[in-house]
Order: structure tokens, then sequence, then C-alpha cells
């Protein structure tokens, strides 16, 4: 099929959904961590991280303005900090179902059951259950007046990795994590090495 | 292992790039196509894609600022168009072999041997090669202070995708594409699908 602009807004709102958030590719699929300032845990799924640079350690993550029971960006904008968590094979039912709207003051972690985490120096809650997590600190909040939501720019501050994954040269082996990447709105998918290139030289 | 903030800093420069890289999972995996405004082609790879929203049909993408022979980001920011072309495992190395410094004035198509394709009303080159692919116009601009780098949000214009590809509700089935993910900066990855789950109700 071809589409153009007109025959773009014209689509079916939740076909229109399917085919754009498709069009882009295999996207990073993590669990993001908060608390909120009284202390409530909260979790949630997203598919839209994106790497800023590694020096400084900076990634991005667009986030859709609260709704009920979904305070991921409320809780980053007032406390500064979060945590991102691999999504693996293991609990991907799990990680899927904190997308659900839970009341107010229910915690996704406890609805869904995977296990809040803290290491010291952060506040927000990892995933005990992911083996590869990072924390962040907000140094940037973009909102973006044309679809109002928030592109959150995050500064690593924490790792967790095992070491059997890592490399000689830094490179973290997500297949063996059995690290889960998605297309869609909801379709899961594993991953297997088609190659590995050299830094590219004309 | 666990790596805090000054530990990050201190880590030598391409291990921490790999590591940096590796930790937010999986990515997008896209090649831009742009023309300058003289009419030279370009073409580069990308794994910064994100997707902003379905309505309207937004996606942001993170840019280094121009370097020698790449020209992505003046392309774009002097003719506000450009296209994304999803990456199969056919071309995987020529598509790995654009991120390479050719100079001034070499076309990354030519150097690497992807065909440049035109269709009316996009003044920016697609990639024969890529069967689901898409076009947008440059709807912001932001300049990342943090490390000069830049965040574009395109809206699309133009999407081309094999029907036989596009299931009843929208979704487009990327693994019989044979469209690739990617891991750190050099790992390339086919998929398995795991699962697709239902809209998450409490």
């Amino acid at each position: 099929m071809v589409l153009t602009k007109g025959e773009l807004s014209g689509l079916e709102r939740r076909y229109r959904a399917n085919l754009i958030n498709s069009i882009g590719g295999f996207k990073s699929l993590v669990l993001v961590g908060t608390k909120s300032r009284e202390g409530k845990e909260n979790l949630s799924l997203f598919s839209s991280l994106v790497h800023i640079g590694a020096d400084p350690a900076l990634c991005g993550l667009i986030v859709r303005p609260n709704t009920e029971g979904q305070n991921t960006l409320g809780n980053i904008l007032r406390t500064g900090v979060y945590t991102i968590n691999q999504v693996h094979a293991e609990f991907i039912e799990k990680a899927h179902q904190t997308s659900a709207k839970y009341p107010e003051g229910v915690s996704e972690f406890e609805a869904v059951g995977l296990t809040p985490d803290y290491v010291e120096g952060v506040a927000a809650p990892f995933v005990k259950e992911s083996i590869i997590k990072f924390a962040c600190e907000l140094v940037q909040h973009i909102p973006i007046e044309l679809n109002q939501t928030h592109f959150i720019i995050g500064k690593i501050t924490h790792m967790m990795v095992p070491d059997a994954l890592v490399g000689p040269d830094g490179f973290i082996d997500l297949e063996s994590a059995g690290t889960l990447t998605c297309s869609g709105l909801d379709s899961y998918h594993a991953t297997t090495s088609v190659i590995r290139l050299p830094y590219a030289k004309p």
C-alpha cells in the first residue's frame, strides 16, 4: 500500500495506531520505575527509549501526560529520578500488564507480580526480575506541543549488568539475557544474532 | 557489574560507548535518505528513531551535528524533507557501510551499492531495496545543548508497505519483511515472534 498525508489522517483510529507504531521498525522495550513524593511506587512499560549520547551518558524517553493511575511523568518531574529495566521473555506477560489503567494508588508492581528492588543512592524502584537495568536523573524536560507528549532526557547515574554478559569491549550480550524487542503496540519478539560488523571505513 | 556515576565517566571511551549503547535494549534500525539543495543525495544509518504519536503521525530522530560527508542534519534543516527506510537482512552490510566517513560530495547510495528511488511529492530519496519505508516533513527542531545533538521531529507524509504484510488491524508484520534490529554500536539481529498480547485491563 502507498498512503499519502490525507489518506493517513482518514484511517480508522486503532488501525492507524497499529500502522504508525509498526512503521519505524523494532523498538526498545523497557519498564520504567518511579516513586511519588508520598512513596507510592509506579511501574510502566515503554517502547520510546532512545539513545542520545555516551559521554555524558544520556537517554531520552517520550512520555504521555499523566492519566488516572499512570503517574510516570509526574513522578519523574517531581522527584527527578527513575529506573529503566530491560524486559526478558520470562516476565513479558507481567510487563505488558503494567499498561492497564489501575486505579490511583495501586502499585503496578503488586498488581502484576513484579518485585521492587532498591539500591543505595537511587530513590526509584528497580525491577528485581530484570537483569540489565540502570537509573537516570532528569536533566532536561521538553514538552512537545505538537501532541502534548513530553521528551524526558535523563543522565545515567547507575548501571547494573551481570559480568558474564559484558564483553571485553563493553558490548552487552542482550540476546543471552533474553531481552525482548517489540513492534507495533503489542507484539513482542526474541532475537537471533545476524552479524557484528567492524567500524566502517570508506 | 554495578557502576555508579563517577565510575561511568572514568571508563575508556570506546568501552563506555559500547556499554551505554547496549544498556537501553534493542533499537530501531533505519536508513535516512536526504538530498542537499544542490541535489546531492545522502544516506545514513540510524538507531535513534523514536515513535512520538499516531495522530498526528509523528516520529523523532536524534541526529549528530554535520561532519565531513555526513550531511543528514544540514539537509533536513535546509530542505525539510527526509525518508526513513527499514533495513532488512539482505542488505545489512551495505546499510552498515553508509556509516563510513566518505569525502564531501560522495553519495553513500553509490558508494555502498544501494539504489535511490523517488515518489511523486517527496524530494528526498528512498532506498529501493527497503520494502517498508516512509517520508517525513520536518515539523520541529530541538537542539540538545547537553551534548550538541539535535532532536528532529517529523510528520509522516507518505508510507509504503507491501499489502501482504499489513494485517486487518493495521499491524505490519516486520518479521516476514526480514527487518532487523540492532544492539550496541554494531550488532544486528533478526527476530522471532514470542507473543502478541491483548489490550491490558486491570
